[in-house]
């Protein structure tokens, strides 16, 4: 079977240059083409790429995009910034293309993929919920993205599940250690020096608690999930947002 | 709607007089028979049962079965022994009567179940796997039951998976430090004062792990499965092994 | 060698009750009185009690203390509601009985104590420090006291040593995720069913985490600590605050 | 005030360049004389020396340290490999020299250091304690050496203190889940990819439990070890062996 030729976009940026070092480790698939801010998109064209795997940012990423649709080139992206309107953009131009697959991937951390989902099954079966997201000290927003989003998910369960609002009997706490509440469930940022990024979900019920917790020490960690988005983009046509359905977990 | 009715048979042992309790305080159910060492089993019928909740011993609990099967009343079973003999036996008491239901659960905590079942979901995802139980410094036995059924659980989908054998560059363990091997995972057994029954699931990868814990500190943590187990049984006609299916995780 | 008699002022609460089981179980020691709410102190006198032992509440507890040390009768007091004034008042009533000691304990768990203390020692070792304590959802106030108490030593502790402020790049937090602030340390108050009475302390410096934590999951873990503090106010005259001095922490 | 100057044998390897950088960035000295397996000492001497920091080998390291205290340079030491004998031979080096010092390290992260203290602490108020160590998959060896220096400072704090075996009611283990054990201390050696070096340490008494553990993600978290160990070590002047000292720990 021939491998999967890939090319880079970011390809110098940090995650870019893991995302080279991965795809050239991994069984089954080989860079083509690296390409930067200054590189035309016509070397992916020319080095033959069936898929690119963009880490670029939120100001070139949609031309990034048109431009691979365009050539019938399948996208793994891990650029920030994808809104609804992003999302129905990239619909709309996938809708001329049925051979075409685009995976937008908030968070190419498969353990971080599952602790979510673990979280979101597991809430309604537990009283309690709450998140601590810890980080290190540089971060300057608080809660991270991944805390926001698996609260919601928390609270889309538990909504279906018809579960009763989570208790707190808290009268007095003038300093705000509660911590913040996203969609009824709190969260907690902790920073630290020494920290990367990890998080924690504690579900409590009757004498019995329940704990999953994701470490992440460092960027590498997400290789798996770019090598797994590869894999999985061929032969996936349309838009899909999220590692799950990649990972067998839909 | 009316109650379900309730037999509690070892209702006067320590799990027993919980699950009386707890069935008291649940909605929708109530306690019509309660059954020790020296009642006769007519209790049950006399009061009405539609459902039991058996807590007694290996040498008894065949017995009450054939009883509850034979007047048409569906048992939740929470007492041990019961290997591939044992309910081989159950299914056939059950075959001529394919209005009850009869529910073996090994363990009646909900969060013990979905670790287990988290941790063989994950496991095909991480390069490592081990288990760390830790429990008081009374238990006789090591590893606990349910920490070799989940090495079991998470063996087997690796096979499914068709993953590689868990990493591992010891040459040198002079002491056993290592811990024991079930099915290729190792697992370690902690014992301590201040501990209950707790057990962690460890899944690690390219510099990021995944920690599923559970935490029973006392054995009230087993009751809402008790009470899932009795509003689960109700409409669920022949054997079945497991809280997952009454879970609604199948 | 005689044993120590000692009279539970309180002996049918919660905690008292718990008291009069621990000292009869220890070594060395043994209940002469039970005085509880309608109870005459005369029965400690009576009963030839050395120590008493004073599980009571604020507005009781002074008219003991002032009768105890009367009577040359040395004090545990468990009670809460200690602040500078109610110690100096004590200190006063000691002046003129040198042969008599009143321990004074905001936390019996040694466990905790010992948290504290190791906090307090390598505060000043660490860039970062951040204190999560986890109750059960139905305590009303956040933080806990010994989580202010824990920050607290450890700003001193920090002071002392000429530490720098503990760095954190936080510009945007819109729900207060980073909870309260002690003194210059981060607390975070995490609410669940399952969790009795925990505490985190999270020390972090360039790619280390030092993390002391204390779990605590019923009343019975202050026992040690009363058993210890009875032992150690015999020979201990005057007015001790905290459990330190009598576990040899000082 | 003049800052210190610092040669750094082994200055090519992975813990001595991350030593030349950290020495670099510290305030209040600079590293004079890089010197490498095929360099010469002299270079020590032509750069003016004060300290040296060694990061070699335990076949190169006594010659090291000989040639250093006949120039009068302090040294500390992280090569490992010193066993009493070679000990004893460095106290034989120095006693002609009364102004160097030398400094050997068993462990330069801070946080390890003061774990195993606390450990050592507070293991004589607990009923049991045990060590659970976790590194990467790569480690041939097990338990850790810190793991086993840990056990042994346990043991003889709990010896000193005339503790009570640790109970263990443990009778069938056939798999050797249990672990090794240390002078009378169970320890667990876990092994996992995702991992760098952890430990952590569970001492538990009645309803109560303090763990206290290290997280090393890096090797750059021995550095502040090293830069303390610097700045220790120049008027400190005979035979040191651990940090605890210089970190004013004793």
């Amino acid at each position: 079977m021939s491998e999967i030729t890939v090319g880079v976009l970011g390809a110098r940026g940090r995650m870019g240059s893991e995302a080279v070092g991965a795809v050239e480790e991994a069984d089954g698939m080989t860079v083509v083409a690296q390409v930067d801010a200054d590189d035309a998109l016509d070397a992916l064209v020319d080095g033959g790429a069936q898929v690119v795997v963009d880490f670029t940012n939120p100001s070139v990423v949609m031309d990034n995009l048109r431009f691979c649709i365009e050539h019938g080139i399948h996208a793994v992206v891990g650029t920030s910034g994808f809104d609804d309107d992003r999302l129905a953009e990239v619909s709309t131009m996938l809708a001329d293309r049925e051979d075409v697959g685009v995976l937008i991937v908030p968070n190419f951390s498969i353990g971080a993929v599952l602790m979510m989902r673990f979280a979101a099954i597991a809430a309604p079966y537990f009283e309690s919920v709450e998140i601590v997201e810890l980080h290190h000290p540089d971060k300057v927003d608080a809660p991270s993205g991944t805390a926001t989003r698996t609260a919601e998910m928390i609270a889309a369960a538990r909504r279906s599940a018809g579960s009763a609002p989570i208790p707190d009997a808290t009268t007095s706490d003038p300093l705000g250690a509660r911590g913040g509440v996203v969609d009824g469930v709190h969260v907690h940022a902790v920073r630290s020096r020494g920290l990367v990024a990890h998080q924690e979900v504690l579900l409590g019920d009757q004498a019995e608690t329940l704990t999953i917790r994701h470490d992440s020490v460092h960027r590498s960690s997400f290789m798996p999930g770019v090598v797994a988005g590869v894999r999985g983009v061929v032969g996936r046509p349309g838009l899909t947002v999220g590692l799950d359905a990649v990972l067998g977990l839909d």
